[in-house]
């Protein structure tokens, strides 16, 4: 990755219903993977769960929004899976990674 | 929070050491919350581990890098706790939330 591109920050709280969550979730992100300007996914849960994908413009980042398959599951997601959630859209302007050595 | 702060977001892989992580981990988190600038945090570990601060500004992310705890916790990291991980300095352009109604 390099700088200057898109972080999309998704944090969330889910309610107990899990029908059709997981299947839709698993197909919203390899449908992410093969949009123009995707650039990178990672995820964690704990009591909130944190999802942020990485893309190089907005352009890519509204795109996406408006993907048909993608506006079905964020109806999914605010009438049946998510109490609260907010989105972010950051401009990554500095990045640094540390690897340990082996 | 407002538009046009910042988000830190750590993501990392830990070692299988946990010598004092968890304390200085919480240790950490109170001494952040009482920087000038800070704004929030929100955590969620699974297989890798997402940290987001968020920040006023670039000079408070800069001064809370450079206080005295937090560099020993930082060099505790590297020799001890994390095979990997990256930082990514961001700029939040734009949020928007969603509350489920009742």
């Amino acid at each position: 990755m390099k700088d200057n591109y898109y972080a999309v920050i998704f944090t969330s709280i889910r309610t107990s219903e899990d029908q059709g969550y997981r299947l839709m979730s698993e197909e919203m992100e390899k449908l992410a993977k093969i949009q123009p300007g995707y650039l990178g996914f990672e995820s964690a849960k704990e009591e909130i769960g944190i999802s942020i994908s990485y893309w190089e413009n907005l352009e890519s980042i509204a795109k996406w929004k408006a993907n048909l398959e993608h506006l079905v599951a964020q109806d999914k997601g605010k009438n049946e899976w998510y109490k609260w959630y907010k989105v972010r859209i950051c401009l990554v302007e500095r990045e640094y990674e540390f690897i340990a050595p082996i």
